[in-house]
């Protein structure tokens, strides 16, 4: 069985893990989203590409569901002595070997496709990691200017920032006025992902952030078309449970885009592409709304306590499919 | 009194602390060998800058002489789990961040002089410390091909390899056909160095290595004219007592340079600069032959066994430029 994942960082690789314990014959390809992807200290940093490829090659930090297990952050405590900026991502010293070998393979030309695939060499994480582009795309957030609407008028000034420090400086708590993903339409998908998305006998979108996550990816230049024009059944995972996120905070990511923080909401994005969502049972009541949208949905436990309760997660989403397929 | 220093990695950072507390308040300018830079995993590496900054600094590892104190090899570590190479040369992990830095501010079009400058600015060396020059070059070493004279017959083949490589790789035992400075005919003096020189009340020549420290500084076009026609005094300290180099292989580069490895065959090599000459109580014997080329000669006690001790050869050497001045 070939299947075809889009995914973001912790949630669509805890999801993945799981997926490949129910299906270990599976073929699996992961498109993964580079949106969020930044430059720091001159370092390529690929936070989703690396939370897929550390989570399913057994390499991550388990505590945080990202970065290298047991890390020093040796380098960061000395870059942070010499004042360097930004000192509010910190690379750890296992990590940022990653880094300095993707940089300076990008430098010499190859594209991240490539570096990638170079990288799973040592992680071997049994899919196939395809980047979503191999061209720079980069999510922003447009914000008030500092103190505008803190000072009780908003004064109309606004500025962009890179998602990162958006996402990890100002924990997403600064309204996001809009999300811009700058780049995107000159953008082009990497060698291999129309060919997983066509070629997939099942689709499936895990639990990864519908906005800054799967969003970018389907953004890309004919990939949510592919998706849409694909013979397999695509089914997806709600990340949202109770109308909260599961981790992160995407709801903050939601609001900026006008979209409610619900299960069901999070299906009426994607509602062109699924044939199957599955929601937590607290939110059994959305069952009937997603079924209005023409989308196929079951209410089953999603939280991914273990890698056991991901496995049963997949695996319902798969007879999802194969009912979708069956219909 | 302003002194103006030529140095190389370890000894010259050995003698110019010594230098420093003999005479606290000097105001001294070090011209720092770059020719020994090399790109190491995308990183610009300036081992001898850093040696001097590091150990004026209180920052080196004095154990080995370079390097950061207490240092630890994570990344290395996890760089050579990729397979990246070249693995001969270990960057340790609190050095790495300055090659961050360096490498950061190169590619956002600062020179090397001011990034210097800026590294300086954390460790306050108590000097101020320029590279010879804010140009690229190389110190490579011809060597014959792999295996032809191992073979028993010199087949002519040969080939050149970066410094780092002679030197830490093959410990300087392959044999050194030549040395080339590449990119020295292009090279200019970083700013502020030849007025270093001509404003000095004295100009020092510390024990490091004469053909790929103290050489290539002179090297760049303009420098060693501008040593010749400074008003100063010129004093030099021999990095060979005995026969021998007190470190390194300094031997195997005079070889290269078909000079002999003598406290007296170095002063001839600078013997047009040179006012003033120290050489070893062990080479009591070559003062004459230093001497009979124009250079006041005295034989002194050159081991840096400790600061002190490199305190009171700094004194000495002081001393001989003012009997030099005198004369």
């Amino acid at each position: 069985m070939r299947i075809t994942a889009l995914a973001g960082g912790i949630g669509g690789s805890r999801f993945l893990r799981g997926l490949l314990r129910a299906v270990p014959d599976a073929e699996v390809t992961v498109i993964g989203n580079t949106a969020d992807d930044i430059t720091l200290h001159g370092l390529h940093v690929s936070p989703d590409l690396d939370t897929v490829m550390y989570t399913l090659g057994d390499g991550v930090e388990e505590s945080q569901g990202w970065g290298r297990r047991d890390d020093t952050n040796v380098v960061a405590a000395e870059l942070a002595a010499y004042g360097a900026e930004p000192q509010w991502f910190t690379l750890g010293d296992r990590d940022l070997a990653t880094h300095l070998i993707r940089t300076r393979m990008l430098a010499a030309g190859y594209p991240l496709s490539a570096v990638t695939e170079a990288l799973c060499d040592r992680w071997r994480p049994g899919v196939q990691l395809l980047p979503m582009t191999d061209d720079r795309v980069e999510t922003h957030v447009v914000v008030a200017e500092s103190g505008s609407e803190a000072a009780g008028g908003d004064t109309g000034g606004e500025r962009a920032i890179h998602f990162q420090e958006w996402w990890v400086r100002l924990h997403a708590e600064v309204p996001a006025r809009r999300i811009v993903l700058v780049g995107i339409e000159q953008a082009t998908p990497a060698p291999g992902v129309l060919d997983a998305i066509a070629a997939a006998d099942v689709i499936v979108l895990p639990p990864s952030n519908p906005v800054v996550s799967i969003g970018p990816i389907l953004a890309v230049p004919g990939v949510r078309d592919a998706v849409r024009a694909a013979a397999a059944p695509v089914v997806g995972v709600s990340p949202i449970i109770g109308g909260a996120p599961v981790r992160g905070m995407a709801d903050a990511a939601l609001t900026a885009i006008g979209v409610p923080t619900s299960a069901a909401a999070v299906a009426e994005l994607f509602a062109d592409l699924l044939d199957g969502w599955l929601v937590d049972t607290v939110d059994a009541a959305a069952v009937p709304a997603v079924e209005s949208v023409g989308v196929r949905c079951r209410a089953v436990p999603l939280l991914m306590t273990d890698v056991d309760a991901a496995a049963a997660m997949a695996r319902t989403a798969l007879d999802l499919a194969e009912e979708a397929r069956a219909r």
